[in-house]
């Protein structure tokens, strides 16, 4: 058995663009994200490619988490997935000025014998074929996370409700559970979607919260209050790899853990949106993780 | 002493349209819905005008739940305030297709000598210019709440900043909290109106919760799962009620027990939006609402 968990997902260089800063060529993908909000809690192993310019850095700040590169391609027939936006809004919307598949365009996720018995899987936000494509390498996963964004739901929305009824917990925000079902009312959007299949939903309204659904339950936990919002780019990635990190680590996927990764999961993304790329994650530690649960716990619970 | 809630506010006739259904005449205006929703915890006594057309009916059903009316002044020159309203985009917003003042233009709030000592007052949505009024003939009051909406934030800002140093809890909600301090961050916002003077705000979000600010604390509250939405109106004016109503009931304004009645607020005011008017609060009671709390600590408290 392999506890470590499994992260699928991309990598990327990023040119973002904010009211703050613009800011080019730094790390970015789901995958990467995930693998390191995930490796506060838990030991990770990043499945994804890179290409020939990946810097060295890079593969040393991942390694320095622990995080398991063993199924972390290097194709040099290319360069990284990039991908550039900015964001419009105050941050409610984006828009994508430019995408370069690279290495992406060809990429087949291939799982190391090593990480086939692999429990915790997390399928970060990667067009749903591929996920479905690790979904069929694994043996026996125990519990399986599903991420997903807008673009997927629109122009691979029959991939995506094939992958749906196959795991355990499907987190999406509020706009993308609209986008899927039709449906704004999350409540009745969540219904929807546990009725094509996920065992448990997760819908995320940003700053507003998040609320996590089964048959028979519901959850709504707060989210940890940011005062300066910097880059949002990947808390989302940041919420699900916390959230199955904080779970593997427990070694329990009870509704009453699930309740509690809620609020590590919200602090973490808490910390990855104050600053741009990953840097919160690597300065900051497990520690201000707890500090920001405690204090979330302070001020939203009775 | 006098231990009844003073609601001061209007009261009004409604023709109201949502995406449900269109509704003519019906019982509405800011000290309805919060005199009600506060006689469910305390006594009130409500502060305001009607015209020669007002519904007999009306009077004995603010009566039926012990409503003081002695503050209620009955204007035989003309008819009660109108107000017809349509909510657009899923009740994102509403648009007002006509007022008539009537009675209301003349309105001088006048406070009967056996309600001056009224200890707790809830200056409900009405002019700050009348707010203020109806302040400056209280003896000593222990707790002020004030309301307000966007009509005052635009056309009578200075006298709403007169007032907000006088009270001891403003609530507004996200929008007009923007609106009042070109603050789109609500906990930014917050500051910027605790520096002003009032002593607590408490800023709604619709149906993501409430966030209640002193200068030393804060407190997330989630708003109760409300599926079927029928008509917003009121649901601002019945949260503060409750509110009020729930504190003059504990006799205890401390923040701990304005946590808990943020809670009582919100399942409150979730009554209110399931029908037009105040039918629902007419119709289900303070057992109902007690069961919403406590359905709403299950499941958004750890």
């Amino acid at each position: 058995m392999n506890n470590k968990v499994l992260v699928l997902g991309s990598v990327a260089y990023d040119n973002i663009e904010t009211r703050y800063a613009k800011e080019n060529n730094i790390l970015g993908g789901s995958a990467s994200y995930a693998s390191l909000a995930c490796s506060y809690f838990n030991p990770a192993a990043m499945l994804g490619v890179v290409g020939k310019d990946f810097n060295p850095k890079d593969i040393e700040l991942l390694k320095s988490r622990d995080i398991d590169l063993s199924a972390l391609q290097i194709d040099e027939s290319g360069d990284t997935f990039f991908w550039s936006g900015k964001y419009l809004d105050n941050f409610n919307r984006r828009e994508t000025l430019e995408v370069q598949l690279n290495v992406f365009e060809h990429f087949n996720p291939i799982l190391p014998d090593s990480l086939k018995a692999s429990k915790y899987v997390l399928l970060a936000n990667i067009s749903p074929a591929l996920q479905n494509s690790c979904l069929e390498q694994l043996e026996n996963p125990e519990f399986v996370v599903l991420d997903t964004m807008d673009l997927w739901i629109n122009i691979a929305r029959e991939d995506l409700l094939n992958v749906m009824p196959k795991v355990d917990l499907f987190i999406l925000n509020d706009s993308e559970s609209e986008l899927l079902t039709a449906e704004e009312n999350i409540f009745i959007a969540a219904e929807k979607i546990l009725e094509i299949g996920a065992k448990s939903v997760l819908i995320k309204k940003g700053e507003h919260g998040s609320v996590l659904f089964t048959k028979d339950d519901i959850f709504i936990a707060p989210s940890f209050p940011v005062k300066e919002l910097k880059d949002p780019t990947g808390a989302g990635d940041s919420y699900a790899g916390a959230m199955l990190g904080y779970l593997a680590a427990k070694g329990d996927t009870s509704f009453e853990t699930m309740k509690k990764a809620m609020y590590y999961a919200s602090a973490t993304a808490s910390m990855t949106v104050e600053d741009f790329s990953c840097r919160q994650l690597e300065k900051l530690g497990l520690e201000e993780v707890e500090n920001r649960v405690a204090r979330l716990i302070k001020i939203s619970n009775l």
